[in-house]
């Protein structure tokens, strides 16, 4: 007999935590393709020659390599031929050099799927979880408006998420390095050794940022740390706001001026697109993945729960697969790691108890009525109700327990006093009410409650 | 500079051809939550332990075992630690047992999800793909009304793929056993090597059985084969030929009188559940798994396709997760190999050129009106409809070809004559007809539009 278990650092749910999971999984789904992001799926296991192009980097100590048994047998003959992704932004630059010529451009595509990594099992450390990614990318080129769809899309998914009021911090590298030149730090490496230490202003606070920086490492004089710190802590708060802090940021070099002609331009378009203006704010300290990110860059947190982190970030990116393709492939997008917030939702209390995806239970009351509850259940899907038939003689009261700890919100009886009078009785589990409905139109009365229940729940204020 | 490219034996989709396959999956899903099933999703990451408690078998054999960096400095010391489960089975059963008492029974899980195999790479062989499986398990007795419930769902979801007419096969194991008993052939593990013979059938042909059950191996009188070959023909065409046929088989032992009697209750209550009796049949030469199963067995076949063999295959087994629990876990089942099947369909040439996801572009005649474009876009997102916005200025022509390549049936069209007349100039890509709505109604407008064409759709004859 052998214990049954996961390996550690992943989510196994169970199924009323996983529908719940289900539907975040499918709101993020429904709005990416509401904005016309197209699907794409790509295998867990790639190539190692293809998926890990550089070497040595923190990724590659996490990455989980794959073996058949064959292949196992010829272990230790150097770095096995297959591993799983790690993320979806390698697999997606080899999708998109693989099929170039098969796409069309500006290519949006979305992708769902679960990563891998061989983390240090820890809490709220996953190494198997899902990603919830978008980019749109272009061919030579890719117009700024691209960028500043991103955080209309960001703003539909969390308002219908409903787990309360959020910011979209949107900043844009050029400023920070067109800033950093003014102030003399212009080695685009010292830029980023600077940031990274910037980047850990909420983590270590500003004093000891202030200290590292004026210490022997970096020797920037205390006026000119002051400075990059005062720069780095402009928010604004509202659209007036942050077209305002913009225009007393005063000139720079060309890169700073294209920086702030980016972001006013990102700006006028979220507003465009609906965003209210108390969903996003420029931040100036938003400096992200110090390499890879070159233009717009976003984070989103929640007003709330700070301590939460980022929900969703990303940004723009000057060429996607340089390793694989000599087509120069600009791109913007943004991820949602779904397994960590879902985690971190459910530790804050934001998740509520989900409703199963099972509508009705049709209890038996009488084995006699079995093939008459079928009938019941064939009209009710047919409805498009999820409808659940109690199959085997179990006493009404354990049958009503069952629908209320599975969460299933109605239970539909037929006795034989409702069979005569044509009725069909309904326990409402959430209201703890009861009514009867005329046979001909139980499902088309279940299908406005249903309704009337999914409206209210999408008409709760973000 | 790397090639961009997969692993042989995956099957990696571009966006339209995705977007087929992310419908035929979303059917199966909605029709497994239409009857009451639960999501679980697995990791699929497994400790080995738990994964392979059965040693030496096939399914070892192909397994893909998982090692991060660390773990392969240690190779060579025994079976690695992880490896990426192969089938949805093994892992449903380490599940109900680690949560068994978290769960109510009988438990209704489906669970879609890649599952991964070392095969040899091989046309239509897969080493990645997508089962897609519903199961219900049972503690300590399992009613055989669980079993009948499961060809409505194989109807329902492939009446509403639309690929054609297709029969639901039946049978029942202890029918078989019990015949086989009533041969002489008592012993189980003879009769698990005659059937394995008798699943060869359609392949090699009824006189090349015969000659392989007549010899020395098994030694059977010709007279016993021929009997044999004679039961396992049997067919119905109908319900009621179905009942002749069954009664006309006559008397037998006990475990082939339960297997008449089991798949006479299925048969009623299929027909119960609303299965048109063109979609079922009794098929005794079904076997199926030859060790697993133990009573009703199903395949699915379609009827102009029968080179394609089962679509749609499960059945009754006595005991989920001996490995793991002492429960006794009595469970039926079936699978979709969903990656296999939507190949074979698409190489029968069975599945159409899906429509985008993206439903309506949004054109740009006018840089001038981008951002009237863009309220146009939020105002269909807002009603359902899946936008994309032309955010960069490109000849109309390029726009219209770009909708008609990528499959988006819809262009919305404003240019400074209609906001004049307050109107959108809509072209309807597939009728390759134009017309107009006036600006407040196009999102209602558009929704009827593809309301309609929605409509038309489901109502396909199966």
């Amino acid at each position: 007999m052998i214990k049954p278990r996961t390996m550690p650092g992943v989510m196994e749910l169970l199924p009323r935590e996983q529908i719940a999971l289900q539907r975040m999984l499918d709101v993020i789904r429904r709005n990416y393709e509401r904005f016309g992001f197209l699907p794409v799926e790509t295998p867990a296991i790639e190539l190692s020659e293809v998926l890990l192009t550089k070497t040595g980097g923190e990724t590659e100590r996490q990455v989980y390599f794959v073996q058949s048994t064959g292949a196992l047998d010829k272990a230790g003959e150097g770095v096995p031929e297959l591993a799983l992704r790690f993320d979806l932004t390698v697999p997606l630059a080899r999708y998109v050099a693989e099929h170039e010529h098969d796409l069309a451009f500006p290519f949006r595509r979305y992708q769902i799927q679960r990563v891998y990594r061989g983390e240090r099992a820890q809490r709220g450390r996953f190494r198997e979880f899902y990603q919830a990614d978008i980019d749109v990318i272009g061919k030579d080129g890719l117009s700024i408006r691209f960028d500043a769809e991103l955080p209309a899309v960001i703003h539909a998914i969390f308002t219908e998420l409903a787990i309360g009021p959020f910011t979209i911090q949107l900043n844009n590298r050029k400023l920070m390095r067109g800033f950093l030149a003014g102030l003399g730090i212009a080695d685009a490496q010292q830029q980023a050794l600077v940031l990274r230490e910037v980047d850990k202003l909420d983590k270590r606070g500003a004093e000891a940022v202030r200290v590292t920086l004026t210490g022997d490492a970096f020797g920037l004089a205390g006026e000119v740390v002051d400075r990059l710190l005062e720069f780095v802590r402009i928010r604004s708060h509202g659209h007036d706001d942050a077209l305002a802090k913009l225009a007393a940021l005063g000139d720079g070099d060309e890169t700073f001026t294209a920086g702030v002609a980016e972001l006013r331009e990102v700006l006028a378009m979220v507003r465009a697109l609906g965003v209210p203006e108390s969903a996003y704010a420029i931040n100036l300290s938003i400096a992200r993945g110090l390499d890879y990110y070159t233009g717009t860059v976003f984070e989103t947190t929640l007003n709330e729960h700070p301590q939460i982190g980022s929900i969703c970030s990303g940004g723009r990116y000057e060429n996607l697969a340089s390793n694989y393709t000599k087509s120069k492939l600009p791109g913007v997008g943004i991820s949602i790691g779904v397994t960590r917030l879902f985690w971190q939702l459910r530790e804050a209390g934001l998740i509520d108890q989900a409703d199963s995806s099972v509508q009705v239970l049709v209890g038996l009351l009488d084995e006699a009525r079995l093939h008459d509850n079928l009938q019941i259940a064939r009209e009710l899907r047919a409805a498009g109700i999820n409808a659940e038939v109690q199959l085997d003689a179990r006493k009404l009261k354990a049958q009503m327990q069952y629908a209320d700890r599975a969460g299933i919100r109605f239970v539909a009886l037929v006795g034989d006093d409702e069979a005569a009078r044509a009725v069909v009785a309904i326990k409402d589990m959430r209201r703890g009410a009861q009514f009867e409905v005329a046979r001909g139109e139980l499902a088309s009365a279940l299908r406005v409650e249903i309704e009337q229940s999914r409206a209210m729940r999408s008409g709760d204020p973000a």
